[in-house]
């Protein structure tokens, strides 16, 4: 059985706990709580030595780094897929999640926000400015990227069906809605979200409906 | 034959170079002048959505993000491989990787250096003391990964030879020294990366000897 270390919450989590659901891999959830900064103890830390999460144990090994977790999962788990057969459909998959995994999610992350306000004073008006400026960056390139493919359904970000790219997207969103970024000028991700949060390995794996989710 | 978009001084540019060479693919050099802004023009936003360096064009496709390309050019050239055989041993590679291409890269990256000069009023020892605290932070994670890694050699971060870890930490590394972070705390790092420098594939995809390298 493998084990998930992971907070209701974060989108990284968000992200991985939606591929594990898609591919019908069963794991124990245990609860890291970021906001009770259980990261930051001793104890997780000998667990993650970035003291990131998710962690995922497979019994064998302690992963770190969603990116590599979720590889990891494609690997061991292929059926059913999350990424294209053909090299570019991959690359172009790919290319999606890092926007999000690279260049949206990290430079708007906990600590990231919580040195924003303690080291340049920024009240929340500031820390949101930051954090729209970015998201609107990368959710932009996003929205290129699925206006110029063809071939691609409304309803997914690459091809007819979800791949890792819907599952970073539709975590990062939630992320960008709660902290109230505008996604009115990107209706093609609004479409893929709105399509993707009925599919029920997404829908389980949405933060209100984790054990550690605030009551 | 493959086109790269690139600067030589971007370490997610340095990165991909290194896994060019390495596995002995030829490309056409295209510089995009970053210390000239060319990424925000309108030309090179008709090539890339996010205007990140690089852009691999395959001539079939325009690829984006240095881990997707990356991973596409260890598909479509596994020839030396760049990432081990089993599953774990990938995932460690990739952990090893994301932690510099997710949690080191992007919140030192130039638009984020820009953006507490101009937003905040930080000058060059602020955005240093910006600069540092990340890099510490993620140096001091892949130092303790080495550090438990006990199949490792000492000249790379997983095995007996190269992976893609080593391309991204070799590069993070020269930027992390010209920003001046001490890399004084991080032996194992630091004896990984002087071995990897002296590998002609490494030697090769340095800064300094790119067409655009300052004379």
């Amino acid at each position: 059985m493998l084990t998930l270390y992971n907070f209701h919450a974060s989108s990284t989590s968000y992200r991985t706990r939606i591929v594990l659901n898609y591919k019908n891999i069963p794991y124990e959830y245990i609860s890291v709580r970021l906001d009770k900064a259980e990261h930051l103890g001793r104890a997780y830390g000998e667990i993650n030595p970035m003291r990131g999460v998710p962690t995922l144990d497979t019994g064998d090994a302690r992963l770190y780094q969603s990116s590599a977790i979720i590889e990891y999962l494609e690997e061991v788990y292929p059926d059913p897929p999350m990424l294209p057969n053909d090299p570019l459909g991959r690359a172009h998959v790919r290319a999606i999640a890092a926007i999000v995994g690279s260049d949206m999610h990290p430079v708007n992350n906990l600590r990231i926000r919580n040195m924003l306000r303690d080291a340049y004073k920024q009240d929340a008006d500031g820390v949101n400015t930051w954090i729209h400026l970015w998201n609107r960056q990368g959710f932009e390139a996003i929205e290129a990227m699925l206006r110029s493919d063809k071939a691609r359904k409304p309803g997914f970000c690459y091809g007819s069906s979800a791949t890792i790219a819907d599952a970073y997207l539709v975590s990062h969103v939630f992320s960008a809605v709660r902290f109230k970024t505008d996604m009115t000028p990107f209706p093609l991700i609004r479409t893929v979200v709105e399509n993707c949060e009925r599919i029920e390995a997404f829908a389980k794996a949405h933060p209100s409906r984790q054990p550690d989710a605030a009551q």
